[in-house]
């Protein structure tokens, strides 16, 4: 074995090469590409041993930083979680996850399966003491100074009750702490209205417990929030079941990639149109890089004993190398135990206020 | 009394003159340009007799095709449904409501306050029977051949049973036929997926109750979709209940406009993208008349006896001729007895099989 993952001050990630729709290269160019700029990092990269070995031998910047660990299996988009559980053992997606239980690497990254990745998390990494429900949480494109808002959960389960809410919170506000340099985050709770008395009954009761717990966990509380508030600058964290949020999430993509569509249409229009489109070619780049949902990559599994990075299926190099990077960031600050040790914090809090209530 | 109501062959339509962010002159202005287009067109106008006669007077168009009927009192955004409910007889959304409780108008329209339209309308107008929970519906820009695809519910209810949810299906399809002219519209239920193991029980009631009307009703049911769908080509008719609708609604409304800013910003940035967005401006004004939302205007009231056409707060004058438009084109089809007629003979043959079962 070689030492790689033992090297003084870098930081080790546990990648699936596999799974993900642009194969094994576009995971490899992209880990190449984080490798260049990044001096601290290593990998461990999970799939068919003689397929990854070319083409890492390619890549100058990954010698002497890549670990490979053979997986012959591979998960496909098309398995079901429950499969991959009971017969997903030889798979690169098992592997991955096995390195961050066994300690080798703190944080993991996969382009593949969704259901099957967080079913897969779930088993192997278990929930952190104190969690019911893990949380998917993603990167949106909003008007906040650093141009992201939070949202979670996304599609973890289609359930959350007030005291998973509260959790999410918790949760939302370590991963902007440490993922998006934010000291003092401010949460919101997705509802239908702003004023206090709206929405459903969990809601009110997710409201108050959020709301005590604002002091002792250093974030502020900005109350309800709405749907126009996700792409919005009156929160940081916006916190919903993952019904509500996968519908949002999906429903804000497919809102973006229309009007991108409608606007390479429009350019296409006339030949004025499309000189106008050739001079305005940095400036449509810039809008572009800053919704680009490959550079917003990576929806974060959190409440794990771990953390579990999800790419887009279709990430490209692009999209691989901004995964890494938020990985990187997440592994660097130490985020799963400042993570566990606010949700324990607050479990302790929660505790003693049920003890001296009796 | 001028004899405006009863000339013949000619739609009238109840317009509320106040409670819009632009004041009486917007809506007086709007009214005009639908006159101007549409010979056919007559409207009951409410609000202050002076003020509007001030403002009619200067519209050509409108002599003799505009009928005042004065109303001291205006609702404002800040007024609680409840209140307006107790103490809004003298307003002019009350008058303009009760305009079409009388039969002199079918189709009412109102810039105002959402709730409190909503209130009033379901306490004068009451519930076609056979309906549970009324809802709102509205036009989402889409990639399907006609432009929109219709929502509902996006807020008249948080809550919605199986039941709900099939007749929500039910007065969709009807106004997919009579405002969009589908002949047999495809109706989609939103869910985090689209097989048909996933998502809440009652999604999966309802599911199976929408697809045993559609062959009755004459619609296509496409079964469960995503959120990616709803500004998508893969129903026309998208069934929410109105907690997840609302917030879909306006995730994309502020996605929309987030990426509309961020554009505009882009073409800001340098003298030559300045240069590129004069020469690009037409086609850049017809992406934002397609995705404009003063031109998608109009959240529709369904399921009471009268139907109710809400306009945006800040409607100007376009807004509100698009308001009219779609107003008089449901009243032309008769949609409003349409609407009852199936969901009336959806409550008989329940009725039937409930019967037959026992």
């Amino acid at each position: 074995m070689d030492t790689t993952s033992q090297a003084k001050g870098s930081i080790v990630l546990s990648i699936d090469a596999m799974g993900g729709d642009r194969g094994p290269a576009a995971v490899v160019a992209g880990i190449s590409r984080s490798a260049k700029i990044n001096p601290d990092i290593r990998f461990l990269l999970h799939g068919p041993q003689d397929e990854l070995e070319r083409l890492v031998a390619r890549r100058r910047n990954l010698q002497g930083r890549c670990e490979i660990r053979h997986a012959e299996g591979v998960v496909t988009m098309e398995d079901k979680p429950s499969q991959v559980m009971r017969h997903g053992k030889g798979t690169s997606m098992w592997s991955t996850v096995e390195a961050v239980r066994n300690g080798d690497a703190t944080v993991a990254v996969s382009c593949g399966n969704t259901g099957a990745l967080m079913a897969l998390s779930m088993v192997r990494l278990r929930k952190l003491p104190g969690v019911n429900r893990p949380a998917i949480a993603v990167l949106w494109p909003s008007r906040n100074p650093q141009h992201f808002n939070i949202m979670l959960d996304v599609g973890a389960d289609i359930r959350a009750d007030a005291r998973d809410l509260l959790q999410y919170a918790l949760m939302g506000v370590s991963y902007a702490r440490n993922g998006l340099n934010l000291d003092r985050p401010r949460v919101g709770l997705l509802n239908v209205g702003t004023e206090e008395h709206k929405g459903r009954a969990e809601l009110k009761e997710a409201h108050d417990l959020i709301s005590a717990q604002a002091a002792e966990a250093n974030f502020a509380f900005v109350g309800f929030v709405e749907g126009g508030d996700i792409p919005g600058n009156s929160a940081d964290v916006i916190v919903t079941d993952g019904f509500t949020g996968n519908i949002a999430l999906k429903t804000g993509e497919g809102t973006a990639s229309l009007i991108g569509d409608l606007l390479r249409e429009a350019f296409r229009y006339t030949p004025l149109s499309r000189l106008a489109s050739l001079l305005a070619l940095t400036s449509l780049r810039r809008l572009q890089k800053r919704i680009d949902p490959r550079r917003v990559n990576g929806g974060v599994f959190l409440g794990l004993n771990g953390t579990v990075v999800k790419s887009h299926g279709s990430a490209d190099a692009t999209g691989v190398s901004a995964a890494v990077k938020l990985a990187f960031q997440l592994a660097e600050t130490g985020f799963t135990n400042k993570l566990a040790a606010r949700v324990a914090s607050a479990a302790d809090l929660d505790h003693d206020t049920r003890n001296s209530g009796t």
